[in-house]
């Protein structure tokens, strides 16, 4: 059999089991194993990494403990601006969407952008609009109301603070970069890549993170590999995160691990860049690096069964 | 006398002697000359290179023949869209904005969101609005008509297609890449990249090109290169061009002019991605590639006085 793999992600932070019940735990367990096997089975049918990282991440942001698509995070104007990539290692073929509120799924626009508008990237009400000229139907607000997010949404509103998803005033020291993503290796050996987000609680003046940038949040190339980040998304755009590992193996013959640990572990943390990525190269070989307390992770191949992690190993 | 050095550019594309007047010619080309001495003036005197290019990229914000600012394209909907990013090579910091439409010089913006935001990128109305919170003006509409840009604007709006700036339907062959930016490297040693942008004419759904994408068509560190991008940016973002150049120098050693051909004139070329960029080293050492015909471009040193160019050598 040929060899193929996926691995995901829903966000990394200040992830302790002190601060997780075990009903919770397994609630995002269960949610990672479901996701990854959404994509497994993609792979294990011989179809495209793209059509897994994608199955993967409209999973992820239908549940709504991540903070993408449902469960995304307010706004400090009481909305939901959510943002999403995709890139196709084969032929470097890439789409991206920022600041959509209406998109049930934007994983599912990131890709209609990279196929259908003749352009990578697209934002805002237009980009709903574009969505809209494609068939794709728009959601209420409503849909992505969710309890726990209004919650943390109402204790910091009249602040000036703004949130990377749980943040330290709200559940002790819980400090988590809310993003979900995946990244595959399928049958043909092509690479693909899928991150999206729900941004930061009580976000102003339309902030942009790394999630919808090409070579920041999302990269994939058949060359090198694919990547996902989750983090504080200002260090991954400054250090352009998913393209350095990239080129650390093409132009400096690094390995997958190598070149994330050298990024994650030591740049980031140099320039005080708190977050981690999945990645995965040509070979099928998978690397999780995270440099925060723990991140949110799950991932299985054509021989390994689906294995979940949280906590630092 | 300690090094400095300043190179900017005004677009590439389809630019030919056949297509242009000599009175044209002169204007482009001393609005070029003011620009680069704009930046020329603030090395000699030992400030930033930040400053300097931030100067230069104004001054041509200002000139309403190039595509940024005062002169910037029309939208689908009769608006003007404009983005920018500024990035400073001591420290990695980066500012970038997109989708502004009352902004005089965006890439002043770029530096108020690089400086006093907390964050390194912001999008649209909202965008606006923190540029007013710091007490930016916002400008009517009607400050960046210009009767040219309105024309052609009419001569497609009708249709399906965009722009870039120019396109072939418009002046005999014509295809410009309507960007301006600029590199520069300061007596302390430390270098800097600025571009802006008004977009394609006639473009649609919130599209967003390289221009503010950071690693795409800005970037800059000291231990490598600045470089700012013009041209068909959907490639360039897919290439994450001002970074790949960085990386060529950093992990395979290439020198800034190695690194710049392999990525413009042969990379890019391969994917169908037109357009060129101006970069500097932390030599002073300045690469002005172009694929396409021509390219408005200017550059200066400590030694060199102000050089302009517009067509291949």
């Amino acid at each position: 059999m040929k060899k193929f793999a996926i691995a995901i992600h829903g966000g990394a932070g200040t992830i302790l089991p002190s601060l997780m019940t075990p009903e919770k735990e397994l609630l995002y367990r269960n949610a990672l194993k479901a996701a990854t096997e959404a994509g497994l089975a993609i792979l294990k049918k011989g179809s495209s990494s793209l059509d897994a990282v994608e199955a993967a991440v409209m999973y992820l942001e239908d549940f709504p403990l991540f903070n993408a698509g449902k469960g995304a995070v307010f706004t400090n104007a009481g909305t939901h601006e959510m943002d999403a990539s995709i890139m196709e290692g084969l032929n470097l073929e890439a789409g991206a969407v920022s600041g959509v509120s209406h998109i049930k799924n934007p994983i599912q626009l990131a890709r209609l952008i990279k196929e259908q508008s003749g352009h990578v990237y697209l934002s805002g009400l237009p980009a709903e609009q574009f969505a809209q000229s494609c068939g794709m139907v728009l959601e209420p607000s409503s849909y992505f109301y969710t309890e726990e997010r209004y919650k943390q949404w109402q204790q910091v509103k009249d602040s000036d603070t703004y949130q990377l998803d749980h943040s330290d005033k709200i559940e002790q020291g819980e400090k988590k970069f809310g993003t979900v993503g995946a990244v595959a290796l399928d049958q043909h050996g092509n690479l693909a890549a899928a991150t999206s987000t729900g941004g930061m609680t009580n976000k102003r003046f339309g902030r942009v993170g790394d999630t919808p940038i090409i070579g920041a949040g999302t990269y994939a190339n058949n060359a090198t590999c694919a990547i996902s980040c989750t983090g504080h998304g200002e260090f991954f755009m400054r250090a352009v995160v998913a393209y350095d590992i990239s080129c650390l193996m093409a132009y400096k013959g690094l390995t997958l691990q190598e070149a994330c640990r050298l990024v994650v572990n030591d740049k980031l943390v140099k320039m005080g860049g708190e977050g981690g990525l999945v990645a995965i190269d040509s070979h099928g070989n998978i690397a999780l690096p995270f440099n925060s307390e723990g991140m949110y992770r799950a991932w299985a191949s054509a021989t390994e069964l689906v294995q979940t992690a949280i906590y630092k190993d």
